[in-house]
């Protein structure tokens, strides 16, 4: 049975449902294992910070000991800068004469990295960052087997080209004083773990991403085209991808969260799950159904990370084994009992669940409780809630 | 061919993608439409802010002729009242003190009536309106078919129940200065009409919805329980309810975006679709394959509503009929050929979208752009974008 962790310690009536809460000393103690498992392996620790977009969270990852930050978005990056962040990689394609204005503007202020898939986009880059006079590292972005973006790793001849180009700006940034762009590495990112179906198939897709990355490496090495570092891993698949020998730093982001996919995928337990969603019986209809006040507005709709759709339902109930989540309209969440002898919750009573994919409950929410060894410690803002742009 | 409506009038490389833009001469035709249909079956209108959050876009419904706004939150009812709506309905069962004394702020501001489906709130709503001296109508809460909230229309005994309670404490309002509660009538919400596979069964849906409220109006009346008023319908249903005896008033909410959903239901065309989202190609890895800066976070992973699941896929591209949104994660759209012979856009193009649910995808925005015949217009703010509690 899974228990609660913020229940105990609210007052029923009072407390504003729903409400997205993170358990504190369960968030630092997932803070640093994944510090502890990356200072182990002796690979740098990079982590996403779009799972919780939340300044507080990142400070503490950063006293933990990590090496910047990974956003998805310049608008998260931005957040961070503002926030003093200064070594952040932006681990999606900036394309659009705007978007490559505001990384100018970000690179003027920290170190800053960003990713590449084709020689145009290379190009664009370059121009920018000779005439913005700011530096830039590039990665070549790969596809170890999500299908989404970059080059298919096996695709050699397009990752040489590509690599090629940045290499020969490097080389102008490097004799000619002013700005430019030079290559970073491999980086990867293998979401398609989230949809597997154990945890040995989890670990496979680990040891594949890490050894298709190591021999890019290797075969861009037999071209003269030398690669300065390897960046992968996830949550699920960062203890054993940090263990392939060449991996340089690993990105995992939900880790301080876990969630319901985690634990599906034998990365967590159901106790490391640190973020909870509180929520309000506000009708029970029937015997055999009530109604709680998140919806797909708070818990939202993903049955897994990636659009993969491992689950049933819509979030774990704590303490109360047997009961599903089984619809969610936008404000209304359905828990049925498929069981009759499970007492469902009376209206007014609060219930604390366990989201399926904690990443997107934290975009829907402005500010995230915090609860603590002794109780309710306040609120933070979730800074870069929203910054999709 | 679904036509683009945002997209001749922007600059690509300068806009910034992924953007929610509302084309308005559009927006204001579905205004104008549901306007004219409650008028000419003498029903009031007070259609369901929550579908936009934008206090521009209910100032439009008012001056095409509202009689008040249904909201489903308090956030979102404080929001529109500190803009100037003075006559709200929150559709949504208020439970906790918190609320409750929130309520109470609400309505010694505005005209406020909320729904109740059990005997406990009613005693705890009249309780709260008489110790705060405010007026607060009750609805009954009743379930047509949806399953979720609201006594049954079936069980007779249970609805007349709770509506003795309400007339009880109306009495006792009625014959004492101060505050209370009245009863305001039945209302009820045929959301599954959303799951319907045909424009029959919705309109069959609707019909029921209908008579089902006048079925229970009568009973009450056989018992000496007499009910003001009857409200119903949602976009799908209301042009249908509306016609139906007795019904009083009509609360669609969707109509004035209208998505791929009601395009499925054959309750709107792909040109009544005002709401589009402006998404960029970040990347095109394969021949077969290409993705655009809109995902999850930006689309929303509904494939109806209500979690009803009748379409495939995540938006409909305009003007590339063939191309099918397959995935969505977070932050990338896949966009896919099954047919090889269509072309799939390069790499800084950008594509316009219908999403399949138009209401989760405001609530992931701040800002809505605004597109009208001569072009470009400005932003308005989604005012009360992700007020869920």
């Amino acid at each position: 049975m899974v228990q609660p962790l913020v229940l105990p310690f609210i007052h029923a009536e009072w407390f504003e449902t729903p409400a997205v809460v993170v358990h504190r000393p369960t968030l630092d103690r997932n803070i640093a294992r994944m510090a502890a498992l990356a200072a182990d392996a002796k690979v740098a620790l990079r982590p996403h910070v779009k799972a919780h977009k939340t300044v507080e969270i990142a400070r503490r990852q950063r006293m933990a000991g990590t090496q910047g930050i990974t956003v998805a978005k310049l608008g998260e990056a931005e957040v961070f800068a503002e926030a003093g962040f200064r070594d952040i990689t932006v681990a999606y394609p900036v394309i659009s004469a705007v978007k490559r204005d505001r990384l100018a503007a970000l690179a003027a202020r920290a170190r800053v990295t960003t990713v590449a898939d084709d020689l145009e986009q290379v190009d664009l880059l370059a121009r920018m960052a000779e005439e913005r006079a700011v530096t830039v590292g590039l990665w070549l972005k790969v596809d170890t087997g999500l299908y989404r973006c970059g080059i298919p790793t096996a695709e050699e001849d397009r990752a040489a080209a590509v690599v090629s180009r940045i290499l020969l700006w490097e080389k102008r940034w490097r004799e000619e004083p002013g700005g430019g762009v030079y290559f970073a590495g491999l980086l990867t990112h293998a979401g398609h773990a989230y949809g597997a179906e154990s945890k040995e198939e989890v670990e496979a897709i680990a040891e594949s991403e890490g050894e298709q990355l190591a021999a890019l490496k290797k075969a861009l090495q037999m071209r003269g085209l030398p690669t300065p570092a390897l960046s992968a891993g996830s949550t699920p698949t960062a203890a054993r991808v940090s263990k392939v020998p060449g991996i340089s730093e690993i990105r995992p982001g939900n880790y301080v969260f876990n969630d319901r996919t985690q634990v599906r995928l034998g990365v967590a337990n159901p106790e490391d799950c640190s973020l909870r969603v509180v929520a309000r019986v506000v009708s029970r209809p029937t015997p055999d159904r009530c109604v709680i006040d998140a919806g797909s507005k708070t818990l939202a709709l993903d049955q897994g990370a990636h659009g993969s759709s491992g689950l049933e339902g819509f979030g774990v109930v704590c303490g109360k084994e047997g009961l599903r989540v089984t619809r969610l309209s936008e404000e209304h969440g359905v828990i049925e009992r498929p069981n009759s002898r499970v007492e469902l919750p009376r209206v007014g009573q609060v219930v604390e669940l366990i989201p399926n994919h904690a990443c997107p409950v934290v975009n829907l929410t402005r500010r995230l409780g915090v609860v603590g060894e002794a109780g309710w410690e306040g609120w933070w803002s979730v800074d870069a809630q929203g910054r999709v742009e």
